[in-house]
C-alpha cells in the first residue's frame, strides 16, 4: 500500500525520478490519510497508551521515510526544498513522538521498579519490599505525568499550527509533483545506487567508531564504571546528535557515552529507508533500528531516574531506591549495546551485498521479506 | 612441600591409610610451620593489606586442605575426632579469614566508587563528578575501618587463647600419627575413590540446581529485578549454607538467591581437595573456585553498600550513590554467575573424567597442572 509496485518491464527503464516519485506519492498519501486520524486521536485520548493509535503510528511511519528518502536521495531534489522539507518533517516528527515517549518512559521506569521491588517468593527482585520503593515510584509516575500531560497540551495545539497546515499542503503538493532536478532524468541505478551506497557507508563508518569490541564481551564493558571514549561527531549524522567531549559532570558523561550510538541509530534508520526505496527492505536493519530503540529508550528512563534523585527534600531511601533504578537502566543500555554487537557482524560486509541485485529486477519492487 | 610424593612403586601398593596419612602430616606440618609466622604478622600489622601475608595464606591454605580431607574422606576416620577437628579448623578459617576479608571488601569498593565517580576524559563512570560519591565513600570508608579493627583486635586475643593452643596440639599430634580407622587398611582406590567420587556427585548435583541456563544468556538473568527461585537446602552442604525461603525482604532475598551459589563454592573446594589427595590437581576447579570467590566477594561487598545506605541521617545524594554501588556490586553477582555457567560445562561429565587413572600410576603424586 505504501509503496507502489512496478511491473518489471517498467522498472528496468525507470529513471530515479519515477522511483523517487512513486515513493514519495505513496508516502505523501499514506501522510495525507494518517493526519487527520492522528489529530482525532490525540484530540480524544488523554494520552494514556504506551503505542502510539493507528492513526499516529502511519503518521510517523510517514514522515520517517520521506524525510529519510530526502535526506539519503537528496542530490536529485531542489536543495533548499528538500532541506526546509526535512525540518518540517523532523518538526512533526518530534512533537508526535514527544507524549508517546514519555507514555513508554513511565511504564519501562515503573515497570522496572515494580521488578525491582517485587516480592514473589518465586522471584522477588533486589530491592524486595524496600521502604524506599513506593515513595520513589510515586514520585517518578508523578513527575512522568506532569511531563506528558504539558506535552500532551503542546501538541493539541500544534496539530492546530499553521506550521502543521503549511507541512500539510507540502505535503499535498508532493504527490505525483515532486521538485526533482534535472539528473533524476538519469537510470534509476545509476543515480541511486551511489547515494544508497553512500547511506550505508555512512553506517558502516559510524558502527566502526562505536565500542563494538567492549561490547562484545558480556560484562566486560565495566559497565556503570567507566564510559567509552567519547567519539568526535560523526559528518552527517545531523544535528540531533552532538558529541559532548571531555564531560566532568555525570549527565554530560552519559550523554557523551550514549551519543554514537544515538547517532549510529539514525543512520540505521536511514539504511533502512533506503533500502526500502531500492525494493529490498532487511529484516536484519529493522533488528538493529529496534535494539538501538532499546537503547536509547533505556539511556533516556537513565537520565529521568538520575534527574527524579535531584528533586529536594526527598529522603535518603528514595534516593537511594531512584540509584538502583538508574544503575538498572544503565545495564539495560549495555545489554541493548552487547545485544548490537553481537548482530552486528551478520551484516553483509557493505551496500554491495544488500545492492548487488541489478535494478532491472529489483527496483521499486516489494519482495517478500528476507528471514535472516 | 605440602604433599608428600610417593613412588610408583610404592603408590601402587599403598592403602588408602598411607594416603591420607602422607598428607595430613604434609599439611600438618605446613600449618605449624605457619601458625607461628601468622600470628607474628597479625601482631605486627595493622591489617591494612588486602592479601594475607604468607605466613597467614600458608597456614589457611594448610586449613582448608585439612578440614576438606577430613570432611570427603571423612569416613576413614573416627567419627568424632574428625568432626570435632573439622569444627575448630572452620573456626580458624572464619577468623582468620576475617580481616583481610574486610580489606578486600573495603578496596573493592572504594575502588568501584573511584570508577564510577571517574571524570578522566577518556574514560568517566556513571556518577562523574557526582556531589554524593565523597560522602558516600567516607561513609563507607569509616565502616569498614572500624569493621576490620574490631575484627583485628578479636583476631589478635584469639590468636593468643587456649582453643588455638588446643588446635595446634592437634595438628601436632596429627604429624605421622592420624586417628584411621581400621578399614583404611584397605587398598587407596578401593577405598578413596568413592568418597572422592562422592564429592564429585554432590559437586554436580549442586551445580546442577543452579540457574545455570539464566546464568549463560548474558544480560538474561533479568540482573537486578528478579532473583532466581530459591533452591532447597542440599544435603551434605553444611552448616554455612542456610537455604531462606519465601524472603519477602530484600537483604533476605540476595541472601537466598546467594546461597546455592554459596554452597557449590564449599563444594568445589571440597572437590579441589580430593582430587590434590587423588594426586591430580585441576586448573578447571581452580578457576571455578576463584570465579565464586569473586561471585562471594561481590556479593558481600552489595550488602556492606545496602546497609551502609540505612545509616541514619545520610543525605539522599549519599544515599542515591550508595544505591548504585550496590547496583554496581550486584552486576558483578551476575558477570560471576556468568563466567561460571560458561566454565561449568567445560568439566568432564562426573568424577569418572578425573579419577580413571589407575591408582598405581597416579596415587599421591603431584603431577604437572593440567592446562585446559
Amino acid at each position: 500500500m505504501t509503496d507502489a509496485p512496478m511491473t518489471a518491464q517498467a522498472a528496468s527503464t525507470a529513471t530515479a525520478g519515477d522511483i523517487l516519485s512513486s515513493h514519495l506519492t505513496a508516502q505523501a498519501g499514506a501522510f495525507l490519510r494518517a493526519l487527520p486520524l492522528a489529530v482525532g486521536e490525540v484530540g480524544a485520548r488523554p494520552g494514556a497508551v504506551a503505542v502510539p493509535s493507528a492513526g499516529t503510528a502511519d503518521l510517523l511511519r510517514a514522515v520517517r521515510r520521506i524525510g529519510g528518502l530526502l535526506h539519503t536521495f537528496g542530490g536529485s531534489f531542489e536543495q533548499a526544498w528538500a532541506h526546509e522539507s526535512r525540518t518540517e518533517l523532523r518538526w512533526l516528527l518530534n512533537l508526535l513522538a514527544l507524549e508517546p515517549g514519555y507514555v513508554r518512559r513511565s511504564a519501562r521506569l515503573l515497570g522496572a521498579l515494580d521488578s525491582l521491588n517485587g516480592t514473589e517468593p518465586d522471584g522477588p527482585g533486589m530491592l524486595a519490599g524496600h521502604a524506599g520503593a513506593p515513595k520513589a515510584r510515586a514520585l517518578l509516575d508523578r513527575q512522568l505525568t506532569l511531563a506528558r500531560t504539558r506535552a500532551h497540551s503542546t501538541v493539541l495545539q500544534e496539530l492546530r499550527s499553521a506550521r502543521l497546515h503549511a507541512l500539510a499542503d507540502r505535503m499535498t503538493l508532493l504527490v505525483g509533483e515532486a521538485p526533482l532536478l534535472e539528473s533524476a532524468g538519469g537510470r534509476a541505478g545509476t543515480v541511486l545506487l551511489p547515494q544508497a551506497a553512500a547511506a550505508f557507508t555512512a553506517l558502516t563508518v559510524g558502527a566502526q567508531q562505536l565500542p563494538l569490541r567492549r561490547a562484545a564481551r558480556p560484562y566486560g564493558g565495566d559497565g556503570l564504571r567507566r564510559l567509552g571514549t567519547v567519539q568526535p561527531a560523526l559528518p552527517g549524522a545531523g544535528p540531533e546528535a552532538p558529541a559532548v567531549r571531555g564531560a566532568v559532570d555525570a549527565d554530560a558523561a552519559l550523554a557523551a557515552d550514549d551519543a554514537p550510538w544515538l547517532r549510529v541509530r539514525i543512520l540505521v534508520k536511514r539504511a533502512r529507508y533506503a533500502l526500502e526505496v531500492c525494493g529490498r527492505p532487511s529484516v536484519e536493519l529493522d533488528e538493529l533500528d529496534e535494539v538501538l530503540g532499546r537503547h536509547q529508550e533505556a539511556a533516556d528512563a537513565a537520565v529521568t531516574a538520575a534527574t527524579a534523585a535531584r528533586t529536594p527534600r526527598i529522603t535518603p531511601a528514595t534516593a537511594y531506591v531512584l540509584g538502583v533504578v538508574h544503575a538498572d537502566q544503565r545495564l539495560e543500555v549495555e545489554a541493548a549495546r552487547y545485544a548490537f554487537g553481537r548482530r552486528w557482524p551478520e551484516l553483509p560486509p557493505g551496500p554491495d551485498g544488500w545492492l548487488e541485485i541489478p535494478p532491472a529486477e529489483g527496483w521499486g519492487q516489494t519482495p517478500a521479506p528476507r528471514t535472516a
